[in-house]
């Protein structure tokens, strides 16, 4: 593809993937832009827009104020309506003026409608390059309409039924036009009892609702119930896997980064995780006042600073599993708020057997190395951190939901610094009882 | 539904999901086994095949038990191979006997041929419904043949052009065909450079093809590039989202669930926690001995107790942010262990940055709360944690990957208590070396 030769830019773009010339593409124009613009260019027109459509945001911006305006244009007619609004976005305002002027009036109506939906909702992600038929239709004139209209379309293997006033009346699959009489009417063909969801539907749910139905694509619809748009399959797979990915960070308290771990800048790390390490280390002044509170007890039986890592750690270790547990089952949809009760009954009991296993390992080395006093100390302290670790670790998700923030805030880094200062607090103070101030 | 009544199950049949019926089966079966089976079978036969292979797997064993032998057979005939071949080994080997006997010979061999896979590989995971046309056929007698084949096919809207031995040449889509030359030859319209993978590819890895290349779906091939199925973009999601669910409960030192969180019992759910908190207070273990160790000097210093928390803390959770960037960087295909050296350097210089400005905070903190000597101490050891917490947290993922173990088991847990550890001696050292024994 370097060379330049027409012949090897062809036989190159019809043997590669879209998405592996568009990271070749990035791959060089991370080196040199001009290259990498000259190789886009290089390419038939036809395929330009599709493969500028998989570069990544930050190198899209970059193309976009080199390529020359009319050039733009005719990439940004040819991208899918998604794909496009996505685009738009990521111009600054002159740029946006710039391109609007020099779309077409179909494009330009396209644009301002998907890109003025909230960013992760359905609206923001939809197409409108659907397929849609009308009721009363025969098979024939349906599948002569899509055969027209294919060039156009993300899919043509769903096609919506609507009638005169675009209300969305069910679904056809192109499997069944194609195997269907040509004179029978798509109404008396198609599914109803559709699964469908409104513009302003998160994003995640969304990709559940496509994921749990096993859709090509599912149906948006606004307050009327008139039909506005599509998302497709693999758009929800791009959510999904995004959304795995923030859960995951913010599972690790790293803040929203924009682009990938690989391509994001020194400053956009230390920035989105600068924040939390901070907070935390507020969080552990308590630990460490409540350790400097106790001073006397320990100075009396520093023995008993041998097994606060162990009790503090098992405390966190075991609130971040349920925590974990908890916040995946919610975000997978697998869990609700109403399954709150049983789900804490559950993890009661579970954790009142991990706590006594625990117990019984630490009982063992508390005898080998210190006193049965301190032995019986640290078990007793070992069922109850454990068992607050993990109550704490299911409850705080659960609450966070309630208060409208996401679930997956309740991180690891997060149970553990809670589950420090508990810990130490519970420890001490039953080892100040038990043993006294010495 | 559970009226009963022929009339109002046709309605709710036709009108709700094959995902919503398999969902109300599971509740009402819950209760009541014989109740399931009563609405399973109530559905017109054609539905009960695809309602059944929603279901869970654990319903699924305990229906199975139910449903008379011969109505069995029906349903698993029925079934899309993939699910079939799941179905098949959940049984315990006089059932899958007993099934198989009852089974005609097309089915048999599609079920022996895909049982035959080692499970998470491509194999386990894909169909033998795909469609098919030979080359040298018109558009005309491929779409004939797609027709009359389709309600067989898991898909018919991605056919693959095989010659006479099977092996794979190309695809042609049935928006293609639709839209051509009724006389012309698939061989002159299909799409060659297909991306394919064998049937012993990883099925994470399947999922990423898919989700990467935007595929309906992906074809498999044998050594000798014969096609033998397909995977199609509804399982990669599912994969996807397994994966992704495993991949966080490693986070947290969660082991394998065979069930979801929900429905797991108490005992599978202590039996995937209670290993890894048993390791962890090993290790913690060793933090304790680093503390006993340094007895002197903090019986000297109690103050540096203050400090303790707070700083091994940080260690931790800079080490579990950078683990969980990497982690989820690998597992996502964004990051190869290629990149090793170019990230590895980033992260220095981000975790440069975020010890320094920790160290600043609690300098502040250290000289407020005790002497300029102990905030001496408290900001030289911040800088040092954090970035020894970075680097462990980058290079584990790695180092386990090229020991051919899951990167997800760089686990946060795992990477507080080997930064506990390796925190608590390097603070009381350099406390040591700059206060003395007191």
């Amino acid at each position: 593809l370097e060379s330049g030769h027409p012949d090897e830019i062809q036989t190159a773009a019809s043997s590669y993937n879209a998405a592996d010339l568009a990271d070749f593409i990035e791959y060089t124009g991370a080196e040199d832009d001009a290259k990498g613009l000259a190789l886009l260019q290089s390419l038939p027109a036809d395929q330009q827009a599709k493969v500028f459509g998989y570069i990544e945001p930050d190198m899209q911006k970059i193309l976009a104020r080199l390529i020359p305006k009319g050039a733009l244009a005719g990439i940004v007619t040819d991208m899918s309506a998604d794909e496009r609004a996505d685009f738009f976005n990521l111009l600054d305002e002159n740029q946006q003026h710039a391109l609007f002027q020099s779309l077409a009036s179909r494009e330009r109506e396209d644009l301002l409608r998907l890109a003025s939906f909230e960013e992760g909702t359905a609206g923001a992600i939809m197409t409108s390059d659907y397929a849609v038929v009308s009721s009363g239709m025969t098979v024939a004139s349906a599948l002569s309409l899509l055969r027209n209209t294919a060039p156009d379309k993300e899919t043509i293997y769903q096609a919506y039924v609507v009638d005169k006033s675009h209300k969305l009346l069910g679904a056809i699959s192109l499997r069944n036009l194609i195997i269907s009489a040509p004179g029978a009417l798509v109404d008396s063909l198609m599914a109803t009892g559709l699964v469908f969801t409104r513009t302003d539907t998160e994003q995640e749910e969304v990709a559940r609702l496509i994921s749990r139905y096993d859709l090509l694509a599912l149906p948006i619809v606004d307050d009327d119930e008139r039909l506005v748009g599509i998302v497709t399959y693999d758009d929800a797979m791009d959510v999904a896997e995004a959304e795995a990915t923030e859960d995951m960070h913010k599972g690790a308290t790293v803040g929203r980064l924009d682009t990938s771990f690989k391509t994001a800048s020194p400053f956009s790390l230390y920035r989105s995780r600068v924040q939390w390490l901070v907070i935390l280390v507020f969080g552990n002044i308590f630990t460490g006042a409540g350790i400097a509170y106790f001073e006397q007890t320990i100075s009396a039986h520093i023995a008993l600073l041998f097994f606060m890592p162990l009790l503090v750690a098992s405390a966190g270790n075991a609130g971040a599993q349920s925590a974990t547990l908890m916040i995946r089952g919610m975000a997978t949809g697998d869990v609700t708020t109403r399954d709150w009760g049983m789900l804490l009954g559950k993890d009661i009991l579970v954790a009142t057997g991990l706590g006594l296993t625990m117990a019984l390992a630490v009982m063992v080395i508390g005898l080998f190395r210190a006193s049965p006093a301190i032995a019986m100390v640290v078990s007793i302290t070992m069922v109850t951190v454990v068992l607050m670790g993990s109550v704490i670790g299911m409850l705080l998700p659960f609450l966070l939901d309630k208060l409208k923030f996401d679930p997956a805030t309740a991180s690891t880094p997060l149970i553990t610094t809670i589950a420090d200062v508990s810990g130490v607090l519970i420890y001490f103070s039953i080892a100040t009882a038990v043993l006294g101030l010495g």
